[in-house]
C-alpha cells in the first residue's frame, strides 16, 4: 500500500496526517521542539512518520511551515527558530522516491479547503485567516501564488486606513489587520465601550464575545463587528480588482461567528466592491486546523 | 514564409502589426468602424491582414481589445460598441489552421512588455498603465491573469481614500485612478492652485505641464505631482502585499514623465510598503503604443 503524509508545522505543535488516495485515515501530533534553533524538527518528523507509515510506501510528504517559502525554501519561520532553511532538499536527502513539497502553511490551508474543503468548486480563490493576525492564500488556476520573496497573499498587511492610529507588528501603521483581526476587533470594541452600557465590561472582551453579544443586540458590540466588516470589505474589494477571483473562503478562529459574519460580508463587500467583481462569492473555510494537513498531503500527492 | 499577426483594437483606430520570428517587419493602422455596433471591425481586420500577409502563411493571429475577456470572449467592449462577442471562434472560423488568441488590451500590452519590452527579466509582474484612467495588467508565471470577469487587473478602481471626494465613472468614489491618472493629477493641481501663484495658471492644467512645471521646481506643480505619487505607491504597496511580484512596469501617457515619476514613485513605495516587499523592482514601460502588436503577436506565437 501507498500513503502520502501531510503536515502542518506549528509553534507549539506539529499536526501530522496519514492519508491514502486522498484520504485522512490516521491523524496525531507531536510537540515542536523549538529549542536549539528548531534544528530537531524536522527529524522529529521524520522520526513519527516513518512510525506511523507501517511499512507501507510513503510516495509523498508535504509539508507546510509558517513562514514564507520560495521553491521549497524556508526564508525564516520565527516561530520555529528557523532561518533559512532548503527545507525540501532536506528532506528529499532522506525520502528520495517520495515526491516532496514544502509551502506556506496559510498557502496549505487554501489548497487543503480546495482539496477536500469549501472551496472544492474553484480554481481561482483567495482563502482568507481571520485569527490573530489575517493571512491569506491565493490560488490561482489551482496552484498557490508564492510570490517573489514568499510573500504571495500577505494580505493582512494591506492598508486600508492611514491615520497612524495603529501599529503593526510589522513596522508600518493601519495594516487592515489591526482593524479586522480578532485582535483589531477586540481593539475597536474597547474604544467603542468606554464609557457606555455594554454586556461587555461583564463577560470580557474577546472576538468570541463580541460576536456572541452582537448576535444579541448588545449595541457596542454590534458596532465594533460592523467596523471590522466594514474594514475587511474594503480590503477584499481592493483584492477582488486586482485578482477578480472566482470566491473568497473565510477561515480562522473568527470564522466560527458563521453565517453572521459571512452575511454581512458579503453584503457590506457587494455595496463598496467595483461593479465588475460584485458577483465574487463567499463561503466559510470547513476544514478548521486539518485545513493545512490536506493541503499539504495534496499537493505533495499528484 | 510564416508570419504572425498581432492587433491592438482601439476606439479610433486598428493597430496591425505584421511579425515574423516574433520581429515586427510591418506596422500600420485603419480606421475603427464602430458603426452598426461595430460589426464590420474584425472583417476590416481580416481584409487588411490578407493584404498585408503578400500570400505568406498566416500560422498566428493574436487581438487586444478594449474590454474584458475572458478565454477568448470578449464582455463587452463600449468603445467599439460590442457586446458579448465571440471573438476567438469567430477568427478561428476564417482561419482555422492559425493559433488565434483574443485578450484585453491592457494585458496584452503587459506581455509585449514582457516579450519585447522593459519587463523581459521577469516572469511576474504588474503592468500599470498611467493615463486618462489607470490599467493595470497581471503576468504571472508568464501568463496573464484574466480573471473570473475578465475584470483581473482593473487596478484602477482599487480605493486608497474613503471620503466620498471624487466620483468614478465606475460609480464609486475614490477609485484611486481618480488621483494617481492624468485626469486625477489635473483635478489636484487645480484644487492646490487656487488663489495660489503657480506658473500652471499661464501655461494650463494638464499631465504634461504639472510634471514639466514640477521639474522645473514650480511648487504647486510639485505638491501636485507629490500626492500624486503618494497615491500610487500606496496603491502599489497594496498590491505588492497580495501579489509579491518582482516588478512594477509603469507605462501610458504619464509615464513620459520618466526618471523624475519613476524615481519619486520607487522611494515613496518603500517608505510605504510591507518590509517583505521592499525590494520590489520599478522600470519604465519601453513600447509605448507598440506594447499591444508585440504582446498579441506573442501569445499567438507559441
Amino acid at each position: 500500500m501507498n500513503c502520502v503524509f501531510g503536515i502542518d508545522i506549528g509553534g507549539t505543535e506539529v499536526k501530522i496526517g496519514k492519508f491514502r488516495d486522498g484520504e485522512l485515515v490516521l491523524k496525531t501530533s507531536i510537540k515542536t521542539d523549538t529549542s536549539d534553533g528548531g534544528r530537531r524538527i524536522l527529524t522529529d518528523v521524520f522520526q513519527k512518520i516513518e512510525e506511523l507509515s507501517l511499512g507501507e510506501k510513503i510516495t509523498g510528504i508535504g509539508i507546510g511551515v509558517p513562514g514564507p517559502v520560495t521553491k521549497g525554501v524556508v526564508n525564516g519561520a520565527q516561530n520555529l527558530g528557523w532561518g533559512r532553511v532548503e527545507a525540501e532538499a532536506l528532506i528529499r536527502e532522506r525520502y528520495p522516491e517520495a515526491r516532496v513539497k514544502v509551502l506556506n502553511d496559510a498557502n496549505a490551508a487554501a489548497i487543503g479547503e480546495m482539496a477536500a474543503g469549501s472551496a472544492s468548486r474553484y480554481r481561482d480563490f483567495v482563502f482568507v485567516t481571520l485569527g490573530t493576525g489575517i493571512g491569506g492564500g491565493i490560488v490561482i488556476g489551482g496552484e498557490v501564488l508564492e510570490g517573489t520573496t514568499g510573500a504571495g497573499g500577505e494580505i493582512g498587511h494591506m492598508q486600508v486606513a492611514y491615520d497612524k492610529k495603529r501599529l503593526c507588528n510589522c513596522g508600518n501603521y493601519d495594516c487592515f489587520e489591526r482593524y479586522a483581526s480578532a485582535t483589531g476587533l477586540v481593539i475597536t470594541a474597547k474604544e467603542l465601550a468606554e464609557g457606555r452600557k455594554t454586556r461587555l465590561h461583564e463577560v470580557g472582551f474577546s472576538a468570541k464575545t463580541i460576536f456572541d453579544l452582537a448576535k444579541d443586540g448588545d449595541e457596542v458590540a454590534g458596532e465594533a463587528v460592523d467596523m471590522m466588516v466594514d474594514t475587511l470589505a474594503k480590503a477584499l474589494a481592493n483584492i477582488a480588482a486586482v485578482l477578480n477571483p472566482e470566491a473568497f473562503i473565510i477561515g480562522g478562529g473568527v470564522s466560527k461567528a458563521g453565517d453572521f459574519l459571512l452575511d454581512k460580508l458579503a453584503k457590506r463587500f457587494r455595496e463598496v466592491c467595483f461593479f465588475a467583481v460584485r458577483e465574487t462569492e463567499f463561503a466559510l473555510a470547513r476544514l478548521g486546523n486539518d485545513a493545512g494537513i490536506f493541503g499539504a498531503a495534496h499537493v505533495a500527492s499528484k
